[in-house]
């Protein structure tokens, strides 16, 4: 997968996603404007629209998913304007999600720009998160669809509730060690990406299923598919994170070793039985302390790559992708909405950046 | 008020609240069971329910929020145990606020002990505060009643939305100067405090009246006494930061002043005609940067008395008081929880700390 040259995005799909973009970011402006002047303007950085000077930019991220709960309408035979409020809160909540974790995992960058708590300070930065966060649940409480508007918010609740869950996760990790009975497991730090990339993403497929009108039993399919998505979506991040091309991704190179950060090709190396595990771990972390010189963390990421971590994540990673063509397949009523879903989760699993 | 001697809790209200919070504290604990390990100690902290080291506590804080709830519910005719889920909810979303709150203020002491940030570290303190605000809306969400389920949200999105645009006001008056047009008005004052205060307490008590079944200008209605008293607590508060006894705020003497926070009875001599103000001046900020004797602070707080402050602070304190008594009072169905509800605000209006 990433092995192969990146495929780009197809022009369908760069139609679809600029489709999605252009529908959506009015009502996500609007909701913005809401914020008080004070912390509206930290929160139109975060969504990259303006620098910190005021000069307006074009709008950054990728705007997955919005698409998700728009193209998750369309697919049950729904409008695509039936899902925008709902797209309206998923994107808020990823903005609340990157702007709080930032602070916590001292990420000075995002986006090839400075975060919001290095840009701004960390109180701004706690307080904007807050504010895009009772945005979402507020632009959701006054949408349209009452008899919708129930299930939506028990929906983003829930989602929450696993965002915090897998962030505190992911957090845990950081203490634990890398091998022994302590060690985290394949299976924990798949919990961990399902609750902290896979519920938001599921919540945004089923939101904007739930918004189109579809029964139930279609809904939970949806969000399954969007959590697929989402363990996709993070072993291709873990891909990227040893073997992404730093001027691509916007992070230093061999950023996830460097960081000594738990992700799936390495866990599944040291977990498993492999001969290289002590070398490995003396390269990875000799005290817990020493920085790593470039040599090492490259010596380091061929060992992870002939010890078969990037084809286990890999392997991942297209399961996933996978099975989340299958429930497209099995809910799809508008084909063509149906095809450009499924364009996404290839992009998704092939994406360079 | 604050001049007279305390005058203590009365019995029936203290058994009132007692009773309240041994009918909510159950509900809050299963619900705060369900945050993850690694942040619900940390949240258990936060209620004062155990200390760092793990020794169980007795819970501090006063309860009032969850005593509004229930008490409303009950003014209005209903059980008091129809008011249970929506009390929980304020109770987390208070927790929540207290603990980002300190993080951007920079508040090391809560009720006697450590912040959260200051015990845990900036990090967790995040992560705890948004896992109890999203346990809260995912403890609405669960909650029965499905009629009112809608409304009950659409109040707690909105008292956050309020509670971000309070604290984004209170932490943009510190850069404000403290004579002159750009000084902060008493209007610009209490809206802040309406927001940042007021309104978690009028949903407390909307909410209250809304799941024990009273007719929308009902709840209209009690959530705005809940403002009321929030703009008396609020009050009583600047009261307690320039003339608290230290040993029983917890907070040291003249702390406000101490802390140059543009509080009621300081912003209504300043902004007055008071030839005091010069004066004033000087003691409280002769360059925004040297720090004061006490003798200057204990000096600037007899100004600020003498120059009326404190008895505007005071009266503003006692017609929001009485404001709420009249609504309940125009409200009450049952009269005996209607006596509890005027004696809470005594109280409020009374407190020592």
């Amino acid at each position: 997968m990433s092995a192969a040259p990146d495929v780009g995005t197809p022009s369908n799909l760069q139609d679809a996603l600029d489709y999605c973009r252009q529908l959506v970011t009015p009502a996500l402006r609007d909701a913005v404007h809401r914020l008080p002047a004070e912390i509206g303007e930290i929160a139109e950085f975060s969504f990259g629209w303006r620098d910190v000077d005021g000069t307006p930019r074009e709008g950054g991220g990728k705007g997955l998913r919005l698409a998700l709960a728009v193209l998750s309408a369309q697919i049950v035979g729904a409008s695509p304007q039936s899902a925008v409020a709902g797209a309206v809160a998923v994107e808020l909540i990823h903005a609340f999600s990157l702007v709080h974790d930032d602070i916590m995992d001292g990420d000075e960058q995002r986006r090839h720009r400075d975060a919001v708590w290095k840009a701004y300070g960390i109180g701004p930065a706690v307080l904007v998160g807050d504010g895009l966060l009772a945005l979402a649940l507020d632009s959701l409480a006054r949408s349209a669809g009452a008899e919708t508007r129930d299930a939506a918010m028990a929906a983003v609740s829930n989602a929450l509730i696993e965002l915090v869950n897998g962030q505190a996760q992911d957090l845990s990790f950081e203490t634990r060690p890398w091998t022994g009975p302590r060690a985290v497991t394949v299976e924990e730090y798949s919990d961990m990406a399902g609750a902290k990339t896979g519920a938001l993403l599921g919540c945004a497929a089923g939101l904007g299923a739930l918004l189109g009108g579809a029964p139930t039993e279609v809904v939970v399919a949806l969000d399954e598919m969007g959590r697929h998505l989402g363990l996709a979506f993070q072993a291709v991040d873990d891909l990227l994170g040893i073997w992404g091309d730093p001027a691509v991704t916007g992070k230093p190179v061999f950023n996830d070793l460097r960081q000594r950060k738990k992700t799936l090709p390495v866990i599944s190396v040291l977990t498993g039985s492999s001969a290289a595990s002590p070398r490995l771990l003396t390269l990875l972390d000799p005290d817990g302390r020493t920085p790593r010189s470039e040599q090492d963390l490259r010596a380091a990421a061929h060992l992870i790559d002939d010890a078969g971590g990037r084809d286990f994540t890999e392997a991942s990673a297209e399961r996933h992708v996978g099975r989340a063509r299958e429930i497209i397949s099995a809910v799809a009523v508008n084909h063509a909405a149906a095809f450009t879903l499924t364009e996404l989760t290839a992009f998704a699993a092939n994406r360079s950046h």
